[in-house]
């Protein structure tokens, strides 16, 4: 089944990129335009075209297959897609500056190119674009609408929690699996419903494709925490042991922190609020996490979580090929290398 | 006449901010509440209440009687003048980031108190909840969305052409004025006739009121300009002479700049891409822009772009007292002591 994965995000590509280039070619301003198009991946900073750019578009794959399993066209869904993916480039563009991450996508992130202010600025009119490419959705887009305004709330609340979690004392697992929710998975799942939303499907199938999405992005994101401790640099495009170097407070690391064993508790005498000073104590510290259960804890959580959306769309009448395609998306996302 | 304004400002401030503050009370997350809050001027950082807080909310103004005066009720416009006091603060909140302000009001700005991750986060809430405020308020915010959307790109715009022209070389009165318009006379043009779109006016009215708002924001910019140079610290709440000093070519300065006069090109010479590094290079060039005719300029396109403004609206069957009620909001926003 996972093999079907790349075919259909290929397919789906095919339909959502001239639409987002025509929503982007309808930002006004050059700048603005110059530095979206940077940010998706379709241009270098002087505006000259990048073959093969752009991302997966994971997010726009879901938002299609999640009308298809509905029986409904795949059209229906492809400015909701659109719409999805620019709220997804949007908030990269932002949390890069706040978070000062330097390189994305093997590319100098935004704001290294064009300044701070720029960056924060083309974020807003993506964010911009996105309700308006809705709004020229007609019934359909109307529909999607709120959906999609409610995930940006939800967004922006998390990279909040974000923010105040670094400078935070005594973080808990809970606090920190609240803030991925919002950071991560609140777009997922609306990714993977929103098309349904605009296709106008029951309001249970959208709670369930929801789910999946939801449940989706909380599993992709603990796989990315495992990345953090783990993760090969040439895999990556990170240093290894990002997190850890950072003194990060992802899942694993919180839940090794506080698991009351010995690893933990040497683990917090060596990460009390400060990251690692040495290469020597990043190394400790990486073995601390493993020992404390932490990488078990989460390689675990990130199978259930899969597991859990699966069941959501298996076996509850979703037409065929599509919720075949959505679970092989899904997975494809979780399973990375780690 | 002028001394209505304040009435009417009083008026409609009594209908809007309860329809404000029950939008910004329906943003989920607390953090981006409490930073609303004290952008809004409502609350301390500590989110206690600040007595008499708030701003002269000349926008809500503008739109609310932008729907009297076509013979609407003021209600109709309620929900554009939340959004449009909502996208205004959320730009000052961003801008002010950018532009590195401390004050304003005051008070510290956003990012002083909060930090410039959370500010930034505050603005994205902020105008996401603009948009969900127009999505709420049925036909009315639906023909007033598109509109408020349009002009959130010209304002983003206008920020981004700002930043350019720091570090640009050989700036033009031209370049000056197209950034002054996005950045303050589209939100103004789009305050003063979103109310008129809402209740559904004919597209020559609504063309007549936008023409209005945005003289009288390019008047109301002009204005700010030539505080910029003049101003005494006790009414602008700034240093005197604070645009000569940060070295800002704003418009009466570039007008001087440009004039092909003597002191023109002494000023040049003074300016040439930097600000003064004295206190007497400071006052040298205030006088240069005055002698160049900079401030002339100004004052004069100022009280021209005021009449202009006053002109598509006078006289074309417009209710009253709402139309004058608009004069006199328009008069009062441009006539500030200079």
């Amino acid at each position: 089944m996972t093999a079907r994965a790349p075919e259909a995000l290929t397919r789906i590509r095919g339909v959502v990129e001239p639409a987002m280039r025509a929503v982007v070619d309808a930002i006004a301003d050059p700048h603005m335009r110059l530095i979206s198009s940077y940010q998706l991946g379709w241009v270098a900073p002087d505006g000259s075209a990048v073959a093969g750019g752009g991302g997966k578009a994971i997010r726009p794959a879901l938002t299609v297959l999640s009308a298809e399993v509905t029986g409904a066209a795949g059209e229906t869904a492809v400015p909701a897609a659109v719409a999805v993916e620019l709220v997804h480039n949007f908030s990269l563009l932002h949390d890069d500056v706040m978070d000062r991450d330097v390189e994305r996508r093997h590319r100098p992130t935004g704001w290294v190119v064009f300044g701070e202010g720029q960056a924060i600025l083309a974020g807003n009119a993506m964010l911009t674009a996105a309700v308006q490419a809705l709004l020229d959705a007609g019934d359909a887009g109307a529909r999607a609408l709120p959906h999609l305004l409610d995930t940006i709330q939800d967004l922006v609340s998390g990279q909040s929690r974000d923010l105040l979690l670094e400078s935070a004392e005594d973080v808990q697992l809970d606090d920190v699996l609240a803030m991925e929710a919002g950071k991560t998975a609140a777009l997922m799942a609306c990714a993977a419903s929103i098309g349904a939303v605009a296709a106008g499907a029951s309001a249970d199938i959208v709670r369930r494709l929801s789910a999946f999405g939801f449940d989706i992005g909380m599993a992709f994101q603990l796989v990315d925490d495992l990345l953090g401790v783990t993760g090969d640099p040439a895999v990556t495009g990170k240093s290894s042991s990002s997190d850890v170097r950072a003194g990060k407070r992802s899942a694993p690391i919180v839940a090794a922190l506080r698991s009351d064993s010995a690893a933990g508790r040497r683990l917090q005498d060596l990460f009390a609020g400060k990251p690692p000073s040495s290469e020597a104590d990043v190394a400790l510290a990486t073995e601390l996490i493993a020992d404390a259960g932490g990488l078990e804890w989460a390689s675990r959580e990130a199978q259930r979580r899969l597991e859990a959306a699966i069941a959501q769309v298996a076996d509850v009448g979703l037409r065929e090929p599509a919720v075949s395609e959505l679970v092989a998306v899904g997975r494809f996302i979780v399973d990375r290398d780690y």
